[in-house]
C-alpha cells in the first residue's frame, strides 16, 4: 500500500469510481436509480458539501450512471463551484413553494420514469412517501463506502497525521487547571491553520474538528462533553482526551487516558485491563477477521477480568467521509475485514466515580493486518505527565509591564 | 409583551407546557403515540442536546403523556444529567448489537401497543419502517413550536442581544485585507465568551455560532462559504456580513451588506431597492398577516425595480431552538402571523459580478406589530465603513522586537 498523505482534490475518475461501486450493487439488486439524501453520501458522490438545512438537497443516480441532483435555486452556483464530475441541476424555485413549482413537482418529473428506486435507511419520510411502493430501502451507499480507494486512504493519512501531531501537542501541554475550553480552542486551532497552510481550499463545510478533554470527574461518562466549566483538568486522573475531526471532508480520530502528576492507585488496574484489550483488538484486525469476533473477544477479556458491567460501548467503527460510521467492531455485526477498510480500535471501560479508560487510533487494514495511523505513545508511563509545566503564557502583571513597554518603543497595544 | 432576555434553565412547568401543546394536536388526529427523532424536537421536549452520530435515539409520547426516551446504554448518565422533566429511559446494549438485545427490539416493545402513531416528516425509514401501516406523518411538532412561550422569548431575546453586539463589533474592525478566518473566528470567539461568562453550565452540543463575512467576489452566491481564502475583505462592497447562531439552545440571526471606503456606483440602486423591499417587509409583519403575502408583496417590488430574476431565495424563516426552521416568509407558505412568532426578514437580491444585497434582522411579532431584537444600524450611510483604522495588530517585525525584550525583562515568550 501507497502510504503517502494527500490533501489533493478527488479527480474525475476517483468520482466515477465510486459511482461504478455503487452502480454494481444496483445492478445486482435490479434498481433503476437511486435517491440520495444524506449529505455525507451527496458529498462522497460529488464533492459537494451542503449547508444543511430544512431546503431539500436530491441527488438521483439513473442505472445508466447519469447523474441529477436536485437543489434549489439558491445553491446552483455553489454546486457549479465545488462539485466534481458530471453532474446535471435539475432546481427548484424555493422551500415552500407554490405547488406547480415546488420541490416535490421537480421530483416526480425527476422519478416517475423509474419503477423500482433504491433509498438510504436514513431517508426521510417525506422524500419516501413520494416514490410509494417503488422504494428498496438499503445501505448500498453505506457498503460502498466501506473499502477505500488509494485516493481516500492518502487523505485519511493527511488527516490523521495532523490529528497525531494535534495530540503530541495537547499532552504536552496539559496541566492541572487547565480549562476544557482553553485545550479546546488551542488545539482545534492549531488543526485548522495547519490544514488551511497547506490547502487554503479547503471547504470550511465539510470539515469539522473536535477536540475535547474529559476531566476525571466526567470521564466515566463518554458522550458528556456539554459542560465545560466542570471540566478543568485536574492532579491525577484518568482524563480522556478526544480528537475526532473531519479536514476537508477525510475523518481520522485519535484519543488517549492520560494522568497529571499521579495515577491514583484504583485507576491503574483498570489501565492495565483496558491495554490488554487494545492489544488483544489490535491483534485481531486483519484481512479475513469478522468484525462481530473482534468485539466478543474484547468483552470476554474485560469479563475475564471483572469489568463485565464497565463496558458500555463496541470497540471500534469506521471513518471516511465522516468521523464516525460502519462498519463497526461490534458485537452482532458479522462482516468481514478488507485490505483499505479503516477502523478506530478504541475498548474501554467506565467505573462511576473513578472515571473512564479508553484510547482510540485509527487503523487501516493493510495486506499483513493493520497499520495505526495515529501513532501517539500510549503506556501508562508515557500517559502519566508531568503536573508541573513551564508557564509560557503571561501573568496579568506581566502582561500590564509588556503593554507599558510596548506602547512606549512601538506605539502598539498588545492582545 | 415582557422583553426581559434570560440565560436560565426551562423549568418543569415550561417543558410540561410544551409537552400538552404536542398532546392537543395528537389528541385532535386520534393518535395514541407520537415517535420523535429529530434532535431538535427531542431538545425542545427534554432539553437533552445529543451529539447526533449512528446510534438511534428515539422519544416516545404516549396520549397519556408518559414520555420514554429510547437512548444506547452509553448515554444514560449524560441524559440524565442534562434533561429537564419526567423522562423515563428504557435502553439498548449498543449499536448494532444480535438481534435479542438491539435497539429494534426495544423499539417494538415501546410501540407495539400502539395503533395510530404520528411521525415527524423527517422520521428516517429505518425507524418508520418498524411502525408500518400505523404510521401518521405530520408536522405537529414543527408546527407547536411556531408561537414560542415566554420563556422561549426570553432566551430569544438574550441571544440576539449577544449577536447585536457582535455584528456592532465586527462592522468596528472589518477593513480591506482582513480575511474572512480572522473575522469570524475573532466575532465567534467574543459571542462563546459572553454567552460562558454569562452562564457557564451553557451546553455546547446545544450551541452553533456562525459567522461569517462575504467578500464582494462571491457574495452574489449567499450559501458559498467554503472558500476562506478567496475571501477577504477589499475596498469597496458589498460584503455581507452573517451571523447566525444557536447559543445554548436558542437561535438568532443578524446580517448585514457593508462596503469599505465607497459605494461602487453599480452598487447603489440595488442597496436601495433591497431597503424598500425591507421597509415594506417589516410593515406586512403582524398579527393576522398571511406569511405568503409578506413574500409575494417583497418579490412584486423586486420585479417592479427591475430584479425579478434576482431574486433567490423567500423573504424570512422562523428560529427557535434552531437558527433556521418553519414558518416561512416564502410564496405558497399561507399561514397566519401571532404574536410571539419569530421571523428573519431578509428580503434579497443577488447579481451576479456585483454581488449579494441583503439585510437580516430578527423580529418578533407583537400585539402592536413587530420589534427587532437585532437593532443593528443598516442605512448606505451607516453602512460605509472607514477603510482606514488603526492597526491594533503587531507586524510579525513587532512582534520579534517584543519578544527579545519580553525574553530580557521577564524571561517569558509572548505567544
Amino acid at each position: 500500500m501507497n502510504l503517502k498523505p494527500s490533501y489533493e482534490l478527488p479527480s474525475v475518475q476517483e468520482m466515477n469510481w465510486r459511482k461504478k461501486k455503487l452502480l454494481s450493487m444496483m445492478k445486482e439488486a435490479g434498481l433503476d436509480a437511486f435517491v440520495i439524501t444524506d449529505p455525507d453520501n451527496v458529498f462522497w458522490l460529488t464533492n459537494f458539501a451542503n449547508y444543511v438545512h430544512e431546503r431539500p438537497f436530491i441527488l438521483i443516480l439513473s442505472k445508466e450512471g447519469k447523474l441529477r441532483f436536485l437543489v434549489p435555486k439558491l445553491e446552483v452556483l455553489h454546486v457549479k463551484r465545488r462539485a466534481i464530475g458530471e453532474l446535471e441541476l435539475p432546481t427548484y424555485e424555493e422551500f415552500p413553494f407554490p405547488k406547480a413549482q415546488s420541490w416535490d413537482t421537480v421530483f416526480k418529473q425527476e422519478t416517475e420514469h423509474f419503477s423500482r428506486i433504491g433509498v438510504e435507511a436514513i431517508a426521510p419520510q417525506f422524500v419516501i412517501e413520494k416514490l410509494g411502493e417503488r422504494i428498496y430501502a438499503c445501505e448500498f451507499l453505506e457498503e460502498a463506502r466501506y473499502v477505500k480507494s488509494e485516493y481516500e486512504v492518502s487523505r485519511i493519512l493527511y488527516s490523521s497525521r495532523v490529528v497525531t501531531q494535534a495530540m503530541n501537542k495537547l499532552l504536552k501541554i496539559a496541566k492541572p487547571g487547565m480549562s476544557a475550553i482553553k485545550s479546546s480552542s488551542r488545539i482545534s486551532k492549531l488543526i485548522s491553520l495547519q490544514m488551511l497552510a497547506d490547502n487554503p481550499q479547503a471547504n470550511v463545510l465539510a470539515t469539522k474538528i473536535g477536540v475535547i478533554v474529559q476531566s476525571p470527574n466526567v470521564s466515566d461518562d463518554p458522550h458528556n462533553f456539554t459542560n465545560l466549566f466542570d471540566m478543568d483538568m485536574q492532579y491525577g486522573g484518568p482524563h480522556v482526551a478526544v480528537i475526532n475531526s473531519i479536514l476537508n471532508g477525510y475523518g481520522t480520530e485519535v484519543e488517549r487516558t492520560f494522568f497529571l502528576g499521579e495515577v491514583p492507585k484504583d485507576a491503574e488496574r483498570p489501565y492495565q485491563v483496558m491495554m490488554e484489550a487494545r492489544q488483544l483488538a489490535l491483534e485481531l484486525c486483519k484481512p479475513g477477521a469478522d468484525m462481530h469476533e473482534v468485539d466478543v473477544k474484547v468483552k470476554e477479556h474485560f469479563a475475564k477480568k471483572g469489568y463485565g458491567n464497565n463496558v458500555i460501548h463496541r470497540s471500534g467503527h469506521s471513518i471516511g467521509v465522516t468521523g464516525h460510521e460502519g462498519p463497526f467492531l461490534a458485537e452482532g455485526f458479522h462482516y468481514e475485514m478488507k485490505e483499505n477498510m479503516f477502523f478506530t480500535v478504541e475498548p474501554g471501560i467506565y467505573i462511576e466515580g473513578i472515571g473512564g479508560f479508553r484510547h482510540s487510533d485509527t487503523i487501516v487494514i493493510t495486506a499483513e493486518g493493520n497499520k495505526s495511523l495515529t501513532p501517539v505513545k500510549d503506556s501508562l508511563k508515557d500517559m502519566t505527565l508531568s503536573a508541573y509545566k513551564l508557564n509560557l503564557s503571561l501573568s496579568a502583571k506581566n502582561k500590564q509591564k509588556l503593554m507599558v513597554l510596548a506602547n512606549r518603543y512601538f506605539g502598539l497595544n498588545v492582545h
